[in-house]
């Protein structure tokens, strides 16, 4: 019946995909609602499985106690005043989460109360919302209503939608208007025409702002909306140089905007998402929802095929971009301890199930994560959990291009698995990443087990924690997190790549040169950055190399740098725990003082320094009950740096962390040859320390040139093995040959290791 | 039959229980081999249930597995050379280990080639064991053979003592007669006539060493060495001021040693062994292992029964004094991350069970350690779990006297339990505690679920990482991790107590005042120290209270100082995480300068200091995903100070883990009154910071005299609570009225409160 009435009636409605206007076809049945999220069928469907899909039920339940025990607490909306994770701030976030699932559960329980729930909110917010013109608090590029940030309203207005598109039909028509004229159209023009500077850009607040724009104009069949989210406001006179609070530019130069822009531009064609998984993790929900919404109220746009399908690629690059418990790579700006589990997260895995592959990995997902959207996807995901379809997801090594045409760079991510144990070296050659871009080409970070071993910073903020500066970023995010120094990578004369300037850095991105993981005893990955330092080359290249004599791999890090003019090289590596060993000596000052008076510099104490006097240093440390080895070539005049962060912190917003810091001085050309091993336990149960010495005498640079870079390990048993690198030819098939101090190498591809 | 043979004859043997020679009848079956801890009896009844028995069967499988790898390894018995954690040292361990399970295996499961392997590893012992004197490393006051020092190789012969009793019977009379001559008797004559400094003590080292002799003693029925194991050697001339390593003394003044005086005197009546949970549950091993062997062999001493049963209450206090992970309060010298997971625990809690009165709460933790001991009461273990009998082990709050006869102080433990949710507060006024005793009188440390909130930093050490001074005390052990300034306790004048001298901490210890937990929302403790500091008396009360209006309990502390000249006074709280907010302004320096030069004040970096300018300041931080605010009752001067340690440590052997110092200068009489409370949550993964701000206005001193300390509390919703303590009198039928400001109040006990 519902079928024959959606194939009964099609109108046209005007519709483009690439900015020229198309006709397409839409069936009259999606004006009955809901049509959003949920459909009149979806809720049919769904209705006769409830009570027999054990994850889809646990997860309405939960819902449904949620929304009861706000309902018996009462509407209260309150006018704003607070910034982040102050009480108004936290009234409207619980406010629009509760309407969602209390729309949801009104079309899947049938009980009126969670309809009248929700009207009655919605009224309270339409007498109040033409009362005033802004939140009073004026700290953000672009003031909320609701909220102390216009993006804050947007997650306000894309989840509502959802809700009043479930009690859409059941409202008597002329509350619908009111609440239409009054509150939503209002709303929808204040987050776009009224905030040009939020709406039409190409970032992650945009895509919220366009979304909540769309899914009204969705909600309200209102083509002009709709198309005003999709392409974006009209360019009109805009200074391009302006930027937002955090220093982001605020209007595309090709003046790209909307949300098909939004899709376009900030994606790779792996799904990557040029700010980072922390801000991709943010920006799925927005993407995704309207993806469906639009998806289910206008299937021939296709949006699920746009772009070669990336919206569904994006959800398993952000799942690749965990560790082994699920929480984001934190690189650029990104809070520590965000993962899989993220509500986001939990839609983005059941739309990709639905709409993708039906890739069973995803369902080993879903269920980790507990919980299932509560619409078709998630009654999906449920129904094939139940039949016991999933899959374990294994997470590979793989490649992630930056960059709109996949050509800005990358990250390559080297993993190992062997049964739980788990490494993961994570080479970060992407781009700028817009706004939230940290300046550190070629750094890395190593996890073992879900734990970091050499770490990536993050950001500086306590994400909604009030007393931190409103929840917002803390200035120490630009005094000190983006900075080069706080990366495991090189820094140049004490100056942070790209003399920490945004639109150089924005300009500019490393090159891959090599990935290569198809033998899984020796995986590659391989960079250059010429820009970071004007007139000076870096090359950096990470190897995970498994040998059948020791329990895990161990990598090889090679750093080759070539100049025209002599320079200061600093390469730290960002540890945790405690030092348990180191070759050189060192002595530590009676006092404290800083590293240095900016770029970062000003943050970090040094609390030991010492010379390594020898062609190879060790520093063993010990965290997490594990002993970890560096052992680095070095010249006899190196200095090692014994760091940690922490000055100049008068909030204490900085977390002291320690580092070790081999500093090159005076040098033009040279190469950072190091190898890092996980090579111990120590067991405080048992107290057996097993395995606490590294399984390496040193490495050693044996010839350096423009062509070839060779190295030699040798190991605590007296073997050694030599590495070359070709380091203008990666071509597999090419023969090379090399004589380094009387012996001669012949071997094919870029790459000798015996 | 067995029983038979056991009946048949029965011989007269010297034996004495307090110091005077008796007559106890000792049955002949007990020369037939198996008759130390496995017996020929316990092993025909293992036997029988062997495969019906899970915990048993698994843990004798693995076992199995273990000795079968050693076995297919080989013999190595090297010549000694290294210190702890190096291969020597670690293989002899190995051994000693794997000997004593091939012992049991070879009764169990009757594969000679079990006894072979003890046999020719005895073999190769006995050979090597007369070509040296001692072990070449010469750091420890007692000298070892195949260890550095006699207490580990007491442990090789604890153990191997076992496995010797099992192929006893199976060896040919000339090879036991060989090794007796060879190895065993002049072994254990090394360890305790050569080694009277090491054996003649009452101390956890000597205990193993009267355990070796006595256990070896038991085997080859050798009457003398039993005796001398039981009551120590005579005593000769001895210096009475001759300290060990760690700067215990060397002999017991009274003379006493031996066994049952290394039971008589570090227990106190409650199973509270004086030098710290860390020491007991290393020594328990040796008492309740040769407590077994005694029980077996000389049931008429009634070991299980001497000091009232003492050895079976002390398994109770040990695990009592746990967090909620199982791990031990790091009291005294205690090294983080041991736990009731270790061997000599699985051991402690079957035997407790089978000797004690079968408690079924000890059921539940054999079953977390998910191992038993491979005799009868690890098959009484196995057998009661199979039968579901196990009850949860629920830690309630209790009080554990420190003394010989349980009067010098003691540990009053404060608990809440909610379902998973827990909160202890360990309250630290015991005696010196022997060699690893900490100079922190009224001392305390906080947890939270297993996690550490306000931290007893432990010792200074990383046991058996050989990098690290050989695995031994850490230099820093003696210059911080004792000192005062490093617990939670008053430092006068920026000098640990006792002027950290041993011998006058020794003499004293602080006295009970209060232990009272009748009510589980007002659970208090209370005690008074004299003596720390001549001519100040420090009287220091905790009180758990759980208010219905607050989720979770808070801690009262107030700290109350009478002295006879002005001082100042400093009181830490070494809290863990990062800083969310103060109510006070500091400052923080550009370079960083220690807090001192000596008492451990020399290891603290001054990373910033403000003054309170205000009759109450608050503190609030952020530590594994909670909230916690510290509300302290000030004068206007006081100074705060923000701290870390890690200063003056060349080696990096310190944790560089902060404090807040609130430090009083110029001050004769006060009282420190605070409120410790965990207030919140923050979630990563929602970003939500729940209840990020105290409850608490402020917390208030109303007066404070010789006989009541009245504190009036001020909650956040403007309620208030009255608190005055009887400073004098315990008393609780005692009616008391005082009038404070111009109110009079009234009330019987010790305490009033609303």
């Amino acid at each position: 019946m519902k079928k024959f009435q959606a194939l009964l009636f099609l109108v046209l409605i005007t519709f483009s995909c690439t900015n020229k206007k198309e006709e397409v076809l839409v069936s009259v049945d999606d004006q009955q609602h809901p049509n959003l999220i949920l459909t009149t069928k979806s809720v049919a469907e769904i209705k006769n499985q409830l009570g027999s899909i054990p994850l889809f039920d646990e997860t309405l339940k939960v819902a449904k106690q949620e929304v009861d025990a706000a309902i018996a607490i009462g509407i209260d909306v309150p006018m704003p005043k607070d910034m982040a994770g102050g009480y108004t701030h936290t009234q409207h976030k619980l406010n629009y989460a509760n309407m969602q699932k209390a729309g949801v559960l009104f079309q899947l329980l049938g009980d009126e109360k969670y309809a009248v729930y929700v009207r009655d909110m919605l009224l309270e917010y339409a007498k109040i919302f033409p009362t005033f013109k802004t939140h009073p608090e004026q700290r953000s590029y672009a003031t909320g209503k609701f909220f102390w940030q216009c993006l804050n309203d947007s997650n306000w207005l894309t989840y509502t939608s959802q809700a009043y598109d479930c009690i859409y039909s059941w409202l008597p028509k002329e509350q619908s208007d009111y609440l239409n004229e009054n509150l939503f159209k209002p709303y929808a023009d204040f987050l776009s025409v009224e905030n040009p500077k939020y709406f039409n850009r190409v970032h992650n607040h945009s895509t919220w702002g366009n979304v909540a724009v769309g899914m009204i104009g969705l909600v309200m069949d209102d083509e002009e909306l709709i198309n005003r989210a999709l392409y974006g406001l009209e360019k009109s006179d805009v200074d391009l140089t302006e930027k937002d609070n955090d220093g982001g530019f605020i209007f595309d130069k090709d003046g790209k905007a909307g949300f098909l822009a939004n899709v376009d531009s900030p994606f790779s064609p792996d799904g990557f998402y040029t700010e980072g998984p922390y801000y991709q993790r943010y920006a799925m929900y927005p993407f995704l929802i309207f993806a469906e919404a639009l998806q289910n109220k206008k299937p021939d746009l296709k949006i699920f095929e746009y772009k070669n399908g990336v919206l569904i690629k994006a959800v398993d690059a952000l799942l690749n971009l965990t560790d082994a418990n699920g929480e984001f790579f934190p690189l650029n700006d990104g809070q520590k301890g965000m993962s899989y589990y993220t509500p986001s997260l939990i839609s983005a895995v059941d739309i990709a199930y639905y709409y993708g592959s039906q890739d069973a990995r995803l369902l080993s997902v879903a269920k980790k994560q507990g919980a299932v959207q509560l619409d078709a996807t998630g009654l999906k995901v449920a129904l094939a959990l139940k039949n016991g379809e999933e899959k374990p997801f294994i997470k590979q090594s793989m490649e992630l291009s930056d960059g709109s045409k996949g050509d800005e760079g990358g990250i390559g991510i080297l993993r190992y698995n062997n049964e739980d144990q788990t490494m993961a070296l994570v080479y970060k050659y992407a781009a700028q990443g817009l706004s939230h871009g940290h300046y550190d080409k070629l750094s890395f970070s190593m996890y073992e087990n879900g734990n970091e071993v050499l770490q990536d910073y993050g950001l500086s903020r306590f994400v909604n924690v009030e007393q931190k500066n409103g929840g917002g970023y803390l200035k120490e995010n630009k005094t000190y997190a983006k900075h080069t120094i706080a990366h495991n990578t090189i820094t140049q004369n004490e100056i942070s790549h790209f003399d920490f300037d945004f639109e150089t850095g924005s300009k500019n991105h490393p090159e891959k040169y090599v990935f290569d993981v198809a033998d899984k005893n020796f995986q590659i990955v391989s960079a250059k950055e010429k820009n970071a330092y004007p007139g000076t080359e870096m090359h950096r290249t990470f190897i995970m190399i498994k040998e059948d004599s020791l329990a895990k791999p161990f990598i090889v890090d090679i750093n080759k740098v070539q100049s025209n003019k002599k320079n200061q090289y600093d390469l730290p590596f960002h540890y945790f725990g405690q030092i348990i060993s180191t070759s050189f000596t060192y002595s530590v000052p009676k006092t404290l003082s800083t590293l240095g008076d900016k770029f970062g510099y000003n943050h970090i104490w040094k609390e030991g320094s010492g010379t390594a006097n020898a062609e190879s240093i060790q520093f063993t440390w010990l965290d997490n009950r594990r002993f970890y080895t560096l052992t680095a070539a070095t010249n006899k005049e190196d200095e090692l740096i014994l760091a940690r962060v922490g000055a100049n912190d008068p909030e204490f917003n900085l977390r002291k962390d320690p580092s070790i810091i081999i500093r090159k001085k005076n040098t033009q050309n040279t190469v950072y040859a190091s190898i890092i091993e996980s090579h111990g336990i120590y067991d405080p149960v048992k107290e057996v320390a097993e395995n606490a010495y590294s399984n390496f005498k040193n490495i050693k640079v044996l010839s350096d040139d423009a062509n070839y870079t060779a190295l030699k390990v040798q190991f605590k048993n007296d073997n050694e093995k030599t590495i070359i690198l070709s380091n203008l030819n990666t071509d597999k098939n090419k023969t090379h040959t090399v004589t380094i101090n009387g012996n001669t190498y012949s071997w094919e591809g870029f790459y000798y290791y015996k």
